[in-house]
């Protein structure tokens, strides 16, 4: 499966309670997400739960032909047959989810850090996510690591590296400029009642940087 | 690794905190644990948390020859090299978790009716555990199945069958009498301060009484 981290969709259970949530996910999708990443935490939903929504988000992102990442639970991305897990500091460590996984899937890692994106060089990660660049609603104590810190980050990375906290067609732009290979959002897309407009602001904004970018020379 | 259900210590961590719990367990196997259950419920506990626990724990049991199945989370098995698995009725399904972990590995089921005793005997399981039996103060609603249930539920059980849920040394005999091939624990052993006496009560009682039912040609 292509990895395409453009736009990155994480499926936050808040955002997604009281609607038809695949739906609005795979609105998301014609809208242009390119990743989906299911995540569902603290919201004491049981493995089994997890596994029937995972099983529907399987369906739907084959489909469409897009990469399915399951959040933190390795076991449940073998149970799917996901393309792929995203683990944070506190998760299984990645060079265990590495060996459980095999070396087909797809690994990521939540990074906060300088620190800890050099690391990640180091380690079987295929992309690095790097935040929060902003404040967000979806976390209650971020560590909001700014723009500039983000351009750093990208320069010291040899992973792709995909921006998240607080991102949104206004300020996509700015992160896209300093280097981000894509964005992942929840609010700024799950926020909405309009999913497919949501995603296609978003991704119209990354695109059209990416565009002036091109024409500055500074994007290949 | 051989499985015998004799003695099964489930290792709740409300009973863990605020002791030398490696040790508590350590003494138990000592005193006559013949497996251990790894079992972190709603502590909020993350992965990496876990992970760490069970290497140690992984490490203990490997060194004493007891098996260490983990319950509900299978990429924590897989990490750590377990035994097996423990799943629940809300856990992943069996067949998945069985085509996750392939055929080696150990994988029981809880079940507390009969019904769910003889829809398991199609389902790749290695074992059930059968309760609660009576009551117990480790879970909140339990349904209590009774003697009379647990009779029964061997009968109609093609895989051996651990009885679970508030036997002590005093009602094990009744448990043993009525076919159990084995009793999980956890307060009986790890709400006492000496697990290895607490463990050891336990399989003296146990012993006993199949002592008493092959004298009756009652067990081979």
């Amino acid at each position: 499966m292509k990895f395409d981290p453009t736009l990155y969709l994480i499926t936050d259970d808040g955002y997604l309670e009281g609607r038809n949530w695949l739906e609005a996910v795979e609105n998301a999708i014609k809208g242009g997400v390119t990743v989906v990443q299911y995540r569902s935490k603290g919201r004491g939903k049981t493995a089994r739960e997890m596994y029937e929504e995972l099983k529907a988000l399987r369906e739907l992102t084959r489909r469409y032909g897009v990469p399915l990442i399951v959040n933190d639970r390795v076991d449940l991305a073998l149970a799917v047959d996901a393309d792929g897990v995203h683990l944070g500091q506190d998760d299984l460590p990645v060079e265990v989810a590495r060996k459980v996984l095999g070396e087909d899937k797809i690994i990521g890692l939540s990074t906060h850090s300088l620190e800890e994106v050099e690391k990640a060089n180091d380690l079987p990660v295929d992309y690095v996510a790097f935040g929060s660049v902003f404040r967000t609603p979806t976390k209650e104590k971020p560590v909001v690591v700014g723009v500039e810190l983000l351009r750093e980050a990208k320069k010291r990375s040899k992973k792709p590296l995909v921006a998240i906290g607080g991102i949104m067609p206004y300020n996509a732009p700015e992160v896209i400029k300093a280097g981000a290979d894509g964005v992942a959002v929840i609010s700024a897309i799950l926020g909405f009642s309009d999913t497919y407009k949501a995603a296609e602001s978003m991704k119209r904004a990354i695109e059209r940087t990416r565009r002036e970018l091109k024409l500055l020379g500074l994007l290949p």
